[in-house]
This record gives structure tokens, sequence and C-alpha cells, in this order.
């Protein structure tokens, strides 16, 4: 066979040629802006042309500070296209994390939507590689101390339409990077090939995993700072489909205009998006019967969540695993065409799991010995490899943590049962051990959720004398039943679906429960507060 | 990112594991067999286990010669997944032609039919190579002058359940073999990479190709000894799909009670194939509207056909396009979202194209000097790249004729419209040239057969002393029409729709017109037979 390189230069080029007339749809700080691909392709290359002028060369790594929107997409190709690396930055994370990962990551230049600069002139006298920092904006330059400064638009404008990619390039070649959270310490970095980025674009397309095609409409909602909005806007514009950039400072309504304005039929992001837009669906009336699909990944979807969605909207709804680490879908859920014959009851509890593994990735289950289990109803730690999977962080000691024997390891404990459905029963770190055995608070979380009166709820590990660790479940309820529930009542709502020794020792209510940037339980923090909320009594 | 290899043992273990119910319906000489991939998996296992003790080795040749039975998919997979390459053998060559491609190959071992075996033994003298036959069959070993032989179900009785698949291998490690008929002197050998069989498998899953899933059943009727059944089989295999293996001397009133009786969604062969199956469906009542795809390839589908297909019997027909050299699929046709707006007239003549590159392949047309054709109403000849793309044909001098800097030379002289749209016009040596103008020999054909007194049409070259050359077109008539139908009807048939330059000089009324062990039209011979016609006349 031949040896051509799975890059993405293909990707981009594919869209021009093909798919010329199809369609982007930004939402930007100032309208709805609907570009061709054939547009978004002229001004990929005017872009890509641009970069020598400020030194970078191939194998550099040029960062992003921006929400969903048309340019950042001309970044996604024009950047690795260029045969540099593009780097996504989380702009959610803390200040100081912000200038370690460029600083980590040795940014040379950044590419930063116009609001976002207050937050980089805070940080700009940490900042040791930026040597330019180019402002994505309809508008003027907003005043800034940030130097030097270019104006997105002025610069492209200059730049070569014609501009022809950089293809002589091997396919593990570096095409992208982003860091990921640690629960302590600095954010570790992961880095992307062109090959990975190929490969899990045709996973996407699969028909029994996403079946991304050209006759979607898709809008990532998942933020493109994040694990390049799960692969979305690349496998879109390989497909010829078009696409909704849903843009900075969304709503739950905004969501819905667009679905209902511009014919989505799928869409991409976490539960707390989705309860949001759950949330306002109830209250107006909007046209959703376009989705196909809703994708929810980055925690797991509570089942009473899906069935609202499936049942009172008529939306399916598919659940998907991934982490940063692995490009991110691994793990998605679509029922084998002989469980269509189970009872709705048996469906929801299948789909409340993340589903089956995707072609061209492995997996295991491994014990608290490191003791490979045999698929069941055992749980064990789960491990991944495949050609989209890191493997490693980068420059980064903890490497040999989460990487070891040619698998990532990643920290969540699962069952796998007899037809491959994957549930994620933990982190190995939020796992409650009490009295030697194991709780899972996942399982309790999203039984809680189930509560008509149950907002949202998460349950952690207190210490306890006898028992080392018991539950606790912190619980926000909906405004309406805010002085009408009490603890009692949710116990006695858990008790008769789990053994009595899971059944959390105390209930708390609260406002709200902390999260990450990307909408995940910060439980590390909770553990704190509560600790404090017990300290004071 | 992880550098796993793409290898097939993947895919056999994914069936394993998560499909282990699903199931592969085989045809035999003896009847119908249904195993499921758990059965399958295991016997694959036994029989890989097998290879060691006739001193196969890995990169070895091991030769299959059989119909689609789940005998051959086994041997489909414990050939790879134990170090060796899959050899599928073409048993409609000429017996001369079949030993040359042993010998070439340097075949150790043989899996042959038992109706097969008369074949083997009548060259079983000129085989240099082969040290051991395999014979499948149902029933008892059949008498024969072969040596050693063995019986292939009492061989993987004795072999090992639990034999492990070897994985120690580079990607790029061959796996299998086809060799493709060569215009004049012997087949020319192309080898599959397990690369390459992963990603075409991928390809065949996507959404806007062959979308091939664990719902659908999937009916190879295209030989597994002719470049792996299009593939179908091994991406079945990996995607859960249930199949069914028509087995040998099919009839089409057999492939529609196989169509019918289980539920056949997808099915893919020739032209010759398809014809005989609406020739069934006109003279009997099947149920089939399980079939949610046709799949038509190698060679030009008549729109009249299309048209019968969808609007008379509602059976979706897909176009595609491949090779021997191309593993083969690398175009196919699905119609954009937007041009379902067209009228059905303007649908089906984009239907009878070939339709778009599939992703990964990148395709371009040059003229007779060489330079690069823009997309547009242009003829030219097709050059492909990719990786499912051979780089060479084994080990012969022929690979220089079509590999050419790093390009595929098809010989198919094609038009590439606006929308991406690639259509044959001809093979290069097939064209017509008359008067320094090029006819293409298969517009004519698929017009003509669009004329419903015609069985089939082939239209060729005879040499002319004013134009060089001109065309004459060769008609099978449909047997209701032998006697009613003239020469004159014909060309009035065709007048309005082509130039008057186009219009066959003469038209031949034959039995039958001369085809390829795959189907497609002998144009060489034809030629001969026409010439000794006109030198009778």
């Amino acid at each position: 066979m031949m040896n051509t390189p799975l890059l993405m230069t293909q990707m981009i080029e594919r869209a021009e040629k093909y798919f010329p007339k199809k369609k982007v749809i930004s939402r930007t700080d100032r309208g709805i802006h609907t570009l061709t691909y054939k547009e978004i392709a002229e001004r990929t290359r005017r872009l890509a042309s641009c970069f020598e002028q400020f030194g970078i060369e191939t194998g550099d790594r040029v960062g992003t500070l921006a929400w969903n929107h048309h340019r950042h997409l001309e970044a996604y190709f024009a950047i690795p296209c260029s045969g540099a690396v593009l780097h996504t930055i989380n702009i959610r994370l803390s200040p100081q994390h912000i200038a370690y990962i460029i600083n980590h990551a040795e940014d040379k230049l950044l590419l930063v939507d116009a609001d976002i600069v207050p937050l980089l002139e805070a940080i700009k006298d940490n900042l040791t590689t930026v040597k330019g920092i180019i402002i994505m904006t309809d508008g003027e330059l907003p005043e800034t101390t940030l130097s030097p400064v270019f104006h997105y638009e002025e610069l492209i404008a200059k730049g070569n339409p014609a501009f022809e990619f950089v293809t002589d390039l091997d396919e593990n070649a570096p095409a992208g990077m982003c860091y990921t959270s640690a629960t302590t310490g600095n954010p570790k970095g992961v880095v992307y090939s062109h090959r990975g980025i190929v490969m899990h674009s045709m996973a996407l397309g699969l028909a029994d995993m996403a079946a991304l095609s050209e006759r979607d409409v898709s809008m990532p909602v998942v933020p493109m700072f994040h694990v390049n909005a799960w692969g979305l806007p690349f496998a879109g514009v390989w497909f010829g489909t078009d696409q909704v950039l849903p843009g900075p400072y969304f709503t739950p309504k905004i969501l819905a205009e667009l679905i209902e304005n511009h014919k989505v039929t799928l869409s991409a992001g976490v539960p707390t998006i989705w309860l949001g837009l759950l949330k306002e669906l109830e209250e107006n009336t909007y046209d959703t019967s376009s989705l196909r699909a809703v994708i929810c990944g980055g925690s797991a979807a509570p089942k009473g969540m899906i069935k609202t969605f499936e049942q009172k909207h008529g939306i399916p709804f598919m659940h998907a695993y991934g982490m940063t680490e692995t490009s991110p879908l691994v793990i998605s859920s679509s029922l084998k065409s002989y469980q269509d014959e189970l009872s709705d009851e048996e469906k929801y509890e299948l789909k409340a799991k993340q589903g089956v593994v995707v072609p061209g990735i492995e997996i295991k289950i491994v014990g608290k010995d490191g003791e490979v289990k045999p698929d069941g109803k055992e749980m064990g730690e789960l491990l991944i490899r495949g050609p989209w999977i890191a493997s490693e962080y980068y420059k980064d000691d903890r490497t040999d943590g989460a990487f070891r024997d040619g698998w990532l390891y990643t920290g969540d404990v699962v069952t796998i049962d007899e037809e491959g459905f994957v549930k994620i029963v933990d982190r190995t770190k939020d796992l409650i051990k009490s009295g030697g055995e194991w709780i899972s608070s996942v399982d309790l979380e999203n039984t809680l959720m189930a509560h008509e009166a149950v907002f949202e709820a998460a349950v952690i590990a207190v210490p306890h004398e006898k028992w080392a660790e018991r539950p606790v479940a912190c619980i926000v309820l909906k405004e309406q039943y805010r002085d009408s529930v009490t603890k009692d009542d949710i116990i006695d709502f858990l008790t008769p679906q789990f053994a009595r020794w899971w059944l959390p020792d105390d209930v708390l209510f609260l406002n709200e429960i902390p999260k990450t940037s990307v909408g995940k339980f910060l439980k590390r923090q909770l553990r704190q507060q509560v600790k404090e909320i017990y300290a004071k009594s």
C-alpha cells in the first residue's frame, strides 16, 4: 500500500473542493455570520500564510483563547496545516494556570477573542515565549496594554488566498495540544498528532458512532478550547457538514433558538448544558424536531434526563465517554439491533451507561492489584489504548502515573456488562470506601437525580471513625421545592433502591455544587466545603 | 499519540467480544449454515493454530480457492491474524493463470472448496511451492489425486480454540493479496496491508459511504476471491454486522430468496448480478423491502437499471467505483443534501455517475500529456492516491506503467463535475478516437441500455480508413424483442441524444457479450469477434 500520511490538510481541502457551498454559521460578539466552506478555506489559507512573518516554524505552538466561532475554526486548520501546533487554551482556568500552560507549551503566538484580552493583560508580565497577539473580533482593535497586537481581519486581508498547505509532514507529527486540569498541581498537556485527529474524525463518521454526515447540521456546544470540541469541527469540515458555532456567553435560550433557526441535527455537550436546555424547553416552546442526536459526555448523564429528552421531547440522546487524553471519543452508546426488543426500562438502563468501545480502540479493566478483570459485573479501573490515545503528558513527570505498559490508566472505575456496555462507577479517587467495601458515588447521584425535586446531586465521602468513609449527599433542589423537601424524603426515596449500608449518612441542601471549568463536579472543593459546614455546626 | 498498529486482529476480536450473538448465514454445497460470531471466532482461532504444523511463517502466503461462505470468512481472518498473507485466488481465471499466480505468490498452503478440486488437479503438476491442500466441505473428503490433502473440519477440530492471534506486527505488514487480470500477459498481484484493510473498513462504515452498521444484514454477492468481496466481510466482522454469504453457483432466484428470507439490508455486486436480479424480480414476487442499499461497482451501471431499482422496486441503488489496486472503495455516490431539490431526471443523471471521492483518498485527472486538468467538463485519466491504494504490482515489471510519482494511473478516462462527481467516460484503451476526437463507448452503452428492448450493449471501435476509428454497437436483445427490433430502430433511438458523428456506423445483434471472470465486458475479445464477423460478411 502507498505510505501516504494521514494529514489534516486533506480534510480542509476536501471541504474546499467538494463542499464549497456548505456553510458555517457562526455567532460572534456582534451577530450571526454565515460563511461557505469556500470562504472558510480561503480565509484559512490566508491565515496560514501569515505565520511565517511571526517566525513560526514547523512544530512551533500557536495558542488560541477563543469561543466557538468561524475564526477559531479557521485557526483549527490554518495552524496545523502550516506545520505548526494548534494549542487550544481553556479560558476558564485560573489566570495562573493559563500563564503556566502558555509558558509550558512555549506558545510563540496567541489568537485571542477581544473579550478575553483583559484576562491576558492580567498575566502578560508572566508570559515568557509569546512574541505577538492576534485579536479576533468583528469590530475595532480594543484598547489594550498587550503588545504587539494585530487585528485578525486586517492581517488575513493581506494574506495569500492561494497559500499551499504544508504536506511534507509525518502523520505522527504534532497537530494539536490541549491541557487538562489535574487534581493537584498544574494542568497536564496532551499532544494530538495528525494521524490521531484523522482517525478520530473517521470514528465520528461511523454509522454506529456519531454517524456525522454531509447531511447533518452539527452544533458543538462543548467549547473549542476543550478537547477540540470533541473533534466535531474537524470531522464536520472533512465530511462537508454544515456547522453552527454558538459563540461566547450563550444561554439555553440562545441554544434553543439556534437549534430551531438553523435546523441543527446533532449537538454535543456536557450534562449541565443539557439540563439547562431541558429547563428552557419546559418553559418555552421551540421546534427541535430537526435534532437526530444529542451527544452527552464529560460526565455521566442521569437516566431521568435521558428519558425526558427522548420521551417528552422526542430528541434521541447518545451517551459517550472520553477524556482529554483520548481525543476524546472512545466509547459511545448505540443500542444493538436486538436490544430494540428490550422494555423501555431496560433500554434506559443501557442508555444510562456510557456505551460500547469504538472500532479501533481497545479497553480492559483491572482491579486494585492490577489484575485484569473479565467483562461482567465486577468493577475495575478502565484502561484504554489505540491510535488516538495520548502516550504521555507533554514534558511532565506525571506521565508515569497514567501511562503504563502501553495503556492509559483512566482513573475511572467502571463495570463492563456481558454486552460490552461500559458503565462509569466512579473516579478511583471519588469511590467511597466504607468498611472495606466500595460505594459508588455516581450510582447514588444518578438515582438522586431521578427525584422530581432534585436539580443536582453530588455524593462525597466524609471520614468516619468506624467505617473509614461514609457517603454524604449534597443536593440542590429545584426552586419550587426548596421549602418542602426534607432529608428524610430523600433517604426514603433511596431506601428501596440500595443496600442499607449504601444510604448516605447525611443529606445537605446547598445552593450550588462547585464545578470545574468544563462543568464537572469539583468534588475536592465540595469535600472541603462540607468539612467546613460540619466544623461550624 | 500511542503508536498502536492498525491490525486485523482487533476486528475479529471486537466481533468475538462485543457481538458474540450476531450471525453469519452461509450457503454451502449442502445447505444453509448459521453460525454466531462467537463460533466463527473460535473456529478462526482453531484454524490459525493449525498453520504452524504446515511450516507457515510470518509473511508466508496461504491461498484460497473458494466461494463466499463461512469457512472462507474464517480463513479471511485466521491467515492474516496468524501473521501470514491471505491470497485469494480468482477461480474463474484460466488454469494456466491460476497456476501462474500460485507459483508467483509462492503459496505454501491452499484452502480449496471441494468442487474446485478438479480444477486444481488439472494444474497440480505445475505447482512448485504448495506443500499441502486443505479441502473445505460439509461432507467427506472427495477422491482426489492431490496430495497431501486435509479435511478442514477434521483439522480445526484438533486446533486450539484459545489460540492467541499474532499482534507483534507492523501495521504495514502484508495481510492480503489478490491478482488482477491484465489486458495481455499474466495477472498482476496486489498486496494489501493490515493498515490498508483497517482504514478501508472504516471507510465502509462512514455514514456518507456504505454506512455499514451492526444493524445491517450484509450480503456480498461480489466473490470473496475478487478484491476481498470489496472489503465487506472484513468490515462486517468489525462492526458486528450479520452477514449472508451466498455460496457457490447461486442464481438470481437464490439471491432473491436469501434477501427475502434473511432480511438483507445491503448487498454488493457488479451490474450483471443486478440485471439478473431485476429480471427475477420482474418474473416472480419477493419481499425485498429490507434492502436499504444495493451497491454496484466493477463497471458502470446504466441509468435505466438504477431507475428501475429505485422507482419500480423501491430499492435504493448506490454506485461505487474501485479497482483491485484500490482495495477497492475510492468513490461512492451519495447525493448531497441540497441535491434533494433536483428533478428526478437530474438526480438519476448524478446517480449514474460513480460518485464523490471517499474521505482519506485523493484523486486528480490528467490529460494525454500528463497535464493536470481542473475539475469541470474536460476528460482525463483518473489518478488516485491514499492509504488503501497499492503502491506496486507484486514483483512485476508492469509496476512502472501504473504507479508513477506517488499516484496510481487507473487507465480510466473520467470527467469530474463541479460538484466533485466522477463519471467514467471509458477505459483509456476503449475510447474511440474518431477524426482526432474522442467518443465515449460507455456513454453510448448507457444510453443503449435505456432502450426497452436492449438487454446488454457494448460499443467498440472498428478501424476506419478516414476517421481512424468508428463506433460499432453490439447488442443483446431481450428475448421477446429478438425478431422485432432493427438496426434503424436503434440508431433512431440514439439520434436525438448524441452528436451526429458519435452515432455508431453499425449495430450488430449478438446472443451474448463476452465477459471477464468478474462480469465485465471483455472488449478485446469482442473486437476480435466483430473483426471475424466482418471478415466473413
